[in-house]
């Protein structure tokens, strides 16, 4: 928030002649929801019927065109009495922390990581237990880290939190690590919670849910990322069967329902077709931009851009510092990684490629130009 | 939960020739949201900008509006800066409580009560502290109980939530026995949650706000009840200054912010005019039809139906027992009391007056003609 800040600050106070700040430190797409889901959201609007509370768990006719998404996307059957529609991803990881631990629970994470899930955790009580992740494993937790945590005295955690693709690094699990990770949790008794909101942004490989490899496993999902919608405030959660009453439980009383309206526009996002095909392809665009520059920036040790629309690099100093010249010399906004690793996020930086194709284009001609590389 | 499910089966079993269930077991409003929310709403889906993620604290044209509201409504100046959007208020609940309490924590409430307020408290390790409240106090809680529970062993609790018009009971608090509880929690160093949903909604005096009494209350709105806007998930926070920072943050984490296009339309519900005194005058009918009514059946031991839309009757005898009756032999659904307090709510039911007139009037006919009375 710090960074949003200063960008702010310095594109408020610049005269005449200055270039605009280029903001790569965020994470909300420049593309506003598929054109169907506003369709459908107008329409409904313009019904007779008033936009009373849902069921708690959604709209059943959105949570089974969730369940068949996971048919198509992955062969993998959910029903949709598992499928819980949740106040975007920030209710779900609420209801799964609440309905999955109790306060004391320690949590494993890489690091780095999305801050909330910490800060989550922390205002319920939890603990979190941080998986130092570098380039070594793709900023990606591993079996051999949960072994090596049930030899320490705290033993192994009460939950891990996976994503993939993730944020910051923007790396992913394969089928295979995802498939291990998510065997050797439900074998140990270990929660697994699988942050997928990024899913459907892979540029390698197909993503692979935990849904389809573990019956223990909380999935966690949203419209925010591929279907841009953040501000509607709408995900799912895909629940094990001993979840299922809990999480009803306290999603009426913490939540009575999720927005009616987004919950329409939800379900007729998924009709988008073509035009998440063109933001995805401009989001490939956007990254081989981004990447280019930053090699010929001299900043070429970059984390595997596998999926979301990240790029995690290592800079050559101090990485607050680092930024506070981006930002002064090339007018250019990106997240120091200390926002996501106190302990090695000195030494990385975050970039967004999911603003304007023209951002990065202007982004790309500034690092080129600029003199990045020997600072 | 259970009434609505027993409703919806006997509708659902019943032959032709059968009247239709009358529901005034649920506390959600026949209308819809105000035409200027519903036009705004459309205005805002069909602009090019994307309905992205708003400030934390909401759009700061919507806090402003609210602060008008304030001293439009209680000759009270509030702050822009104290206002925080929230995703109804449940949202609004979960970030008090979370930001004014410990887990551990203590917090008072009258009995009958709301049973979100229990069940968050319980969900986040809080403990709920039921004062019993009868008729002789209009079901609400007096500085004396405090007093009272002050020369306990626990002492006085570190909350008191109250709710004026309140939830089952439908009475209010007089703004003079408000300012009491304020005055009685900041001197005590309790934190008072004031839930002031079921403002305007208010059929013998003016309400009062606790933000006008005290500066460490928090002030609990909706745009669920007066405008109708269920659905829509939107509410509001006052904040007292040491809590600002606090809610700040957690709201960041749990939430990112409320659902964009609810904003804009709460925004515009406050010009709905007109279209809000026809409801309110709809409520006033309503509640008139179904109070004599009950008198006529011999239900005439009714709290003082001072707010909100709902009657709080005693009952003959065992009120679940009483409700099946209703239900089997009039095909009125209500709540039983007990689903508001545990100990003495076997001899009361909740009847909500928010649906359409024509119900009101069927089940006034049906409860005039009907055997209640011998019950």
């Amino acid at each position: 928030m710090e960074v949003v800040k200063r960008a702010n600050a310095r594109d408020a106070a610049r005269t005449p002649g200055d270039p605009r700040v280029i903001r790569l430190e965020v994470g909300q797409p420049a593309t506003g929801a598929p054109a169907t889901a506003v369709r459908a959201a107008a329409a409904a609007l313009s019904a007779a019927a008033p936009m009373g509370y849902t069921e708690a768990f959604g709209l059943v006719s959105l949570r089974r065109r969730i369940g068949r998404h996971y048919r198509d996307t992955y062969a993998v059957t959910v029903e949709a009495e598992r499928i819980a529609v949740s106040t975007g991803a920030s209710g779900g990881f609420l209801l799964a922390f609440l309905a999955a631990f109790d306060p004391g629970d320690r949590v494993a994470m890489a690091s780095p990581y999305y801050p909330p899930y910490a800060n989550i955790l922390h205002a319920l009580g939890m603990r979190p237990v941080v998986l130092p992740c570098g380039p070594e494993t793709r900023f990606q937790p591993t079996v051999a880290m949960l072994e090596a945590l049930a030899e320490t005295p705290d033993g192994l955690p009460d939950g891990l939190i996976v994503a993939s693709p993730c944020n910051p690094a923007g790396t992913t699990l394969s089928a295979g690590e995802l498939a291990a990770l998510a065997r050797f949790c439900h074998d140990n008794g270990v929660r697994l919670i699988s942050d997928e909101i990024y899913h459907g942004l892979n540029w390698s490989e197909k993503p692979a849910t935990a849904a389809a490899f573990s019956p223990s496993a909380v999935v966690i999902n949203s419209f925010s990322k591929y279907w841009s919608m953040t501000g509607w405030r709408i995900g799912w959660l895909v629940l094990p069967d001993d979840l299922r009453a809990p999480v009803s439980r306290l999603k009426q009383n913490l939540f009575i329902s999720a927005p009616h309206v987004s919950q329409v526009a939800a379900e007729a996002a998924f009709e988008a077709g073509d035009e998440i095909a063109r933001t995805l392809a401009i989001y490939r665009r956007n990254r081989a931009h981004l990447l280019d520059a930053l090699s010929a920036a001299g900043l070429d040790d970059v984390a595997p851009a596998q999926g979301a629309f990240y790029l995690y690099a290592r800079t050559p100093d101090d990485s607050t510092r680092f930024c506070d010249r981006l930002l002064n010399d090339l007018s250019i906004a990106a997240t120091p990684g200390i926002d996501f690793d106190p302990e090695r996020g000195h030494r990385y930086v975050r970039f967004s490629f999911c603003g304007p194709e023209a951002d990065m284009i202007e982004a790309a001609h500034r690092l080129r130009a600029g003199t990045m590389r020997g600072a």
